[in-house]
């Protein structure tokens, strides 16, 4: 089924142990389609302005990703992103942000996606993400991330999102702040009275954590890699991952998001290889198809 | 088969967001010792002070635990540790420490306990560890813990005691500081040329990796738990719950030490859930098993 993704689209300029790249395709909605289209179709909405990277366009050119809700919106300017990974791999450090678009309005979701059952909204503002959802016509199956920006100024916007997805997936920081709850078990829990069917922690290097509604609780470690280049992307990798192999079960029970956490995790695990999004391009389903059972045994005792 | 183990044994007085305990037993070999006797009978090598807690004979009153290498030292102290986990459960601050007793000559390993073949030195100045260890007649597997004391202050010790044994067990922290790798892996690795057949790293609320000289992988999280009352003892008594297993197996292939580090975890779960030993004492080998099995379950996907 083919699976509706709104998100930022960026240019990157990132800096890591392993060296610097500058004016590189990014954002959190062109991470999540790579990865998804290694599982299912992908719609792509998303906005960017007349300076985007002349690349742009090209990344999706072999992939099933339609990137017809694509909007190059004139006179205005592509969101900018410029990072630092050079002290602590595990968490970026921002060195400069223009939300340039991401701050004017949201783009149209073209009438021909309306119909899309399988929604992931990428971390945008919370309004936008409410809009968005709003203008379909029967999601079956809504998730969306968020970020520590919209937890500290929009709350209850934020808050109003939850009450009509199915799941969350934020990371352990955001977690934290947004329930003010130290466990993240707990926090979790506490998502979940907000709203969402099941909530995905997304810990960086130390994995991923499921709580559901029946208060299933799945913990799973983070590929073990030893050559991270540039950790950039990698949680909308997983998150896109995750909802590519979900689109395709047609359910969404925990047995199902346990499984589809471990391909994030696999496709994430790609894409921290190399700078931008060399690590997805230099991949396919049968590697990671491999890397899924090669993973599955490793965590097996 | 019986398992020895020799560490420290102390007085602790511990803070954290549940509350405060003051001088209640604690130290390296007594939560081991606690934890590996829910598998296999325990021969406890270590030396305390006349001031030694009150209770300290006491605990192990029910156990398989044979105290009969307890040195009760005329004239010295006690092993005295005063640790805060207040603002941060996962990393104890040291408020104070006084090495007392456990500054002077090693306890003596009594003759009979010369024939153990199944080692745990626990703990303690890298010299101590390699003289109890040339004292035994016949090893067949021995694992060692350290900490960065030693790694600071007694490289040259450390490594020729990494030479002798078959297994480190040592922390993440401590990993990155033995070997200069921030990379877990390649710290692992690292360890891995100094010796030992196999590594885990132990990741507090994170984890556990194991890392063979095979270059096997193995990372296995944390027992998510809501409730941590106090961590200290988590990372002995997951060691003790490693080795006790494995003293029943007479191997350590990788599948064992997998299957091992997992008894380990549960174990330590239930020892972060009270006070000092309060949550070992509250549960039994099939309780420890259930929760083994759930976690497993937990964990597949």
């Amino acid at each position: 089924m083919p699976l509706l993704v709104t998100g930022s689209i960026g240019i990157d300029t990132v800096e890591t142990p392993a060296g610097r790249r500058e004016d590189v395709v990014g954002g959190s909605a062109i991470y999540f389609s790579y990865a998804a289209s290694f599982f299912t179709p992908v719609r792509l909405v998303g906005v960017v302005g007349e300076d985007h990277p002349r690349n742009l366009l090209k990344v999706f050119d072999d992939r099933e990703v339609d990137t017809s809700g694509l909007e190059v919106r004139k006179g205005s300017k592509t969101f900018r992103w410029h990072g630092s990974y050079v002290e602590n791999l595990n968490e970026a450090v921002t060195v400069e942000v223009d939300l340039n678009v991401l701050a004017e309005r949201a783009p149209k979701i073209p009438h021909h996606f309306l119909d899309s059952r399988y929604v992931f909204l990428a971390n945008t503002h919370p309004v936008l993400q409410q809009e968005m959802l709003a203008s379909l016509k029967s999601p079956r199956l809504v998730v969306a991330d968020t970020m520590n920006l919209w937890i500290q100024t929009q709350r209850d916007e934020l808050c109003k999102l939850l009450g009509r997805i199915h799941g969350l997936v934020l990371n352990d920081g955001e977690a934290r702040l947004l329930t003010e709850e130290k466990n993240l078990i707990n926090a979790a829990r506490a998502v979940l009275k907000m709203g969402p069917r099941f909530v995905v922690i997304k810990k960086g290097e130390h994995g991923s954590m499921l709580v559901t509604q029946n208060d299933e609780v799945f913990v799973l470690p983070a590929y073990p890699a030893d050559k991270v280049v540039d950790p950039t992307g990698a949680g909308d990798s997983f998150a896109g991952g995750m909802m590519g192999y979900l689109a395709t079960q047609g359910t969404f029970s925990p047995a199902t998001v346990k499984r589809a956490m471990a391909f994030g995790t696999v496709v994430a695990s790609y894409t921290i290889a190399d700078f931008s999004l060399g690590g997805l391009q230099a991949t396919d389903r049968d590697q990671i198809d491999q890397r899924w059972h090669e993973f599955k045994q490793a965590m097996s005792f």
